[in-house]
């Protein structure tokens, strides 16, 4: 086990510091002095020092040679040879606890010094680097596993190389993805939850966050429209799963026996969803056994909503086929167009022909907590489940998504299997508070406290104000972009959701007649656009076809940290980037 | 928004710490300094501070009241006022950088304290409370969730709050479940990847993770057996899930029809399990819509283990009534007894009747690592796949778990939807590491890296260590044990895994004759004894009832930080509580 010097690109500059702007270790750290409150117990005061000129590995010293007397020995300090330690010097190892805090302490000035740099426009959003590159071990970065432990120096060199080829999805100019942003209070959350590292299933290894996620269920449920929060539901690790549950609870309530004697006990079952719909519920059709065929896909209008009549027709096509229509999806938030299906319309068409209706609003559940926007879902309140990811337009951390269930007892009835090792009878406490019968998983991962605990912070109002922002933000690029010369809109009007969706013309295809050259040439644009803002590294932005439509760009706005610089900056490197293709 | 004075009980004497020993800040805290090594940037230097009687909340002071003159200015530091600061004025805001440094190194000081009392033999396990004192709020600690923001001060207190009342897996004296422990290396693994918030969708936007996942995957397949690491797989939300996948894939080999149209396309498939395997497997029958009644349960030795005769009688006997027997679970490492079932032999019966072999080693998948115990998962090689839990006995954090398939192609082809917005093919990269169209999830959190971490320090050689250790000390318990007074051994012989599972017969007991009564009575012990350690929070074991038996012990040690001493510790806590029942 021999120590081998840490290979490392650490020591270098920054690949992820852009020319964009000068870098930002102009700023004055040595003046943040900065302090803890504190009642109890021991105190880490941490403090920040402007250091960049300082690569001497020579520096280390233990603690010992350090000369404590020179100042308050409150503040004496002193540099660790990690190189020399090992995961096995850390607790629980006898005497670990002062390397063990040496260490994190070293982990947390990694990831606040990433922190700080992700809401940093001077830094890039990624620093791209193909699979190839990575295997083949960038400046030192071996991702291989071997027989033998490497030093916690090498181990610390790992942790900034990680986060140095990774990309920023908290960065302003991040829009790739429905999930964006680095809130710090989910951040902080996330990492209590790591440190209490334990398990949903019961109240017993778990108390404090079961109640959370009671609570804050109930809530959810109260904004969802249901009487006084009443209902059920469970977080699950996304809302693919939590689509998942919806079709396997609907199931269970309209044919309980499929449980314990599978499909055959029931005749054949179809499933309606937009074609705009997320790709969940198809892979749920597939999962569960009803089959993809079995999965009826409704037409939309030019905005990606679904036609009602559409989907009464269908209901009553597959009846004269001796089929049962069981279950509608309803769209709040569609992945690529932002669109809300109108659920009333919808609700009437369940009511009548005995369906359940299933709200997916992982992406636009969201707008339910501003007055301003919540109308888009107008109807919720007579599905009987809604997905809700608070991961997405609520800026809450991965993983956060909510399946609420409007009758009680019907997760539990479908999932239960009663296992004795956990869910014993004869426990002290109230044993409805052990959940973990209701999930498809037996252990949970903790996704609430997070959630909590920006709703603490936020406040509801908080979370209004965030989501208010991010569509005005998202209006403001739609408005400056839809007469704009380039910008051709995928579909007319004001977006309902964040989503603008719309091509970019490069000069050379101005003047193209519409048909299928155009075409194939406007297919090409955004992949080619969005692999030089890779390699360039300073914005991410999604595209795709979509139906018969080519490859468009999809821009969506769910981070916090974005302004209107940011979109402005957007438009500029798109067009800087397509103008000569 | 008026700023309101916190709620806490953080002020007050801990109730974490008990009388077991003196509490442990006697130690010198003040005494350890330490230092960060650096090589570029901010520099933070971390350092510890005996502040137990500094509970004046009068003291606390802004940046510009600090005398920076008196003292070295690097280490300038001042009391933050996080009562007048909320959620809004941390970053992104602007001006926010400074105190988003100061609330973060806040909250890694109270994970810190709280990753030490950890490890304090002197600290209680847990703080025993029930639902409804919780939910009245202990102390000002609030769990209702309001319109209004709470001032980033409140947001610590309630941080210090949900660890107090929480229960401290990682403790030396926490044996309730199969994932125990505290790794440091795996908690600073977690840190990192809830600071890199990202999504193991894509390469894109994962790059390092998708392929540390791939790397990983690999080497496991590897240890399995499988020749050149060959095969696929996937880290999943737990070992249920896993399961899950394993039944999905082994029914899309057999009838890869059902994907598109249902269960109808095949004939009543059935499945197999030992009555000892975990309800992952019901759950998973009941789910995909083969229905539990199709799940036949196979009988096992008076060790746990299934009887492969049984195995092939039940096969006959399906395939007599017109029943396809498609698949095969193998428990390695049962949840209660840590039974390992004869995998070769079952192997050979499958391959005769054409049946999926799956190997259930999420709680005994460790030993793999364990020249001396891997033995007991000889013929694994054989299974088509195998769901292996990190997160349980090789002490990675929650969640970790991976199915390994060992036939490539069948992850994707069972599950993959194409959804043209997140796996365009037209991408400027290698798109078959986008790995998210295997998956039944959209997003999926990122599992990999604190593996990952831990391997790269720990070595493949520091797995082998933790799982050898921890087989000893069970060794130990079951030696202690078994032939002292007031024990019964509910199986025969040494335990294969660390389960020992034992009755404690109170003195009042033991002159009872075996009947009714006497089994009335002891099926009430364990219950009654655990209700007990609860209330004293001094330590934490399982129990359950199995088949005909009645309640009984079931001991597993997982946690790095046990000893014998906590072993003595618990059998002594066992004989103090129940003496007198």
């Amino acid at each position: 086990m021999a120590t081998s010097a840490p290979s490392s690109s650490g020591g270098g500059p920054d690949p992820n510091s852009t020319n964009l702007r000068p870098p930002s270790s102009s700023y004055d750290w040595s003046g943040v002095a900065h302090g803890c409150t504190r009642k109890l117990g021991m105190k880490i005061c941490g403090f920040l020092q402007k250091n960049n000129n300082l690569e001497d590995k020579s520096r280390i010293v233990t603690n010992e040679q350090t000369n404590s007397n020179e100042r308050d020995p409150r503040f004496r300090r002193a540099e660790t040879d990690f190189s020399n330690l090992f995961a096995r010097d850390l607790l629980p190892a006898k005497n670990g606890e002062e390397p063990t805090m040496q260490f994190l302490l070293e982990v947390v000035d990694i990831l606040t010094t990433y922190v700080r740099k992700t809401f940093d426009r001077s830094t890039k959003v990624l620093d791209f680097h193909h699979p190839h590159q990575l295997l083949e071990g960038m400046e030192g970065f071996n991702l291989e596993l071997s027989e033998q432990p490497e030093s916690l120096e090498q181990i610390l060199v790992d942790c900034r190389d990680t986060l140095k080829y990774g990309v920023r999805t908290g960065h302003p100019r991040f829009f790739n993805q429905l999930s964006s942003g680095l809130d710090i209070i989910g951040l902080a959350g996330e990492w209590l939850t790591s440190t209490a590292n334990t398990n949903m299933f019961t109240y017993e290894i778990a108390p404090v966050f079961v109640l959370m996620e009671q609570i804050t269920l109930k809530k959810m449920r109260e904004i969802v429209g249901w009487p006084s929060g009443e209902g059920d539901g469970i977080f699950s690790p996304g809302g693919a799963i939590s689509n998942m549950y919806s079709v396997m609870v609907a199931r269970y309530k309209h044919y309980p026996d499929i449980k314990t004697k599978g499909m055959a006990a029931a005749p054949r079952l179809v499933l309606f969803t937009s074609e705009h719909s997320h790709y969940s519920i198809k892979k749920a059709s597939a999962a569960l056994g009803f089959g993809t065929e079995n999965l009826i896909l409704l037409s939309t209008d030019e905005r990606g909503r679904v036609i009602p009549a559409d989907l009464e027709a269908k209901v009553i096509a597959a009846k004269q086929k001796g089929y049962v229509p069981m279950f509608v999806n309803a769209t709040a938030g569609s992945t690529v167009y932002g669109a809300f299906d109108p659920i009333n319309d919808i609700a009437d068409i369940c009511e009548k022909y005995n369906m359940w209706l299933h709200v997916d609003g992982a992406w636009g559940g969201g707008l339910l907590m501003s007055r301003k926007h919540r109308h888009k879902l107008s109807g919720i309140e007579r599905a009987n489940s809604v997905t809700w990811n608070p991961h997405k337009m609520m800026g809450v951390p991965l993983q956060c998504s909510a399946i609420l269930v409007r009758e009680r007892g019907l997760l539990q009835g479908c999932n239960s299997m009663c296992a004795g090792y956990l869910f014993q009878p004869d426990k002290q406490y109230d044993v409805t508070y052990d959940t973990g019968d209701k999930a498809i998983q037996c252990g949970r991962h903790v996704d609430i406290f997070k959630f909590w605990l920006m709703w603490k912070a936020k406040g509801t109002e908080g979370f209004e104000r965030h989501i208010d922002r991010c569509l005005e933000l998202s209006a403001y690029l739609y408005n400056k972009i839809r007469t704009r010369e380039g910008y051709q809109m995928v579909f007319e009007g004001e977006p309902q959701h964040t989503n603008v969706c719309f091509w970019y013309i490069p000069p050379s295809l101005r003047g193209l007649p519409d048909g299928e050259e155009r075409r194939q040439r406007l297919h090409k644009v955004a992949p080619k656009i969005k692999a030089l803002m890779m390699e360039s590294g300073s914005t991410m932005v999604g595209y795709q076809p979509q139906g018969n439509k080519v490859n468009f760009f999809r821009m969506v706005v769910s981070n916090p940290a974005a302004t209107r610089s940011d979109i402005d900056f957007l438009v500029d490197e798109i067009e800087r980037l397509g103008r000569d293709l």
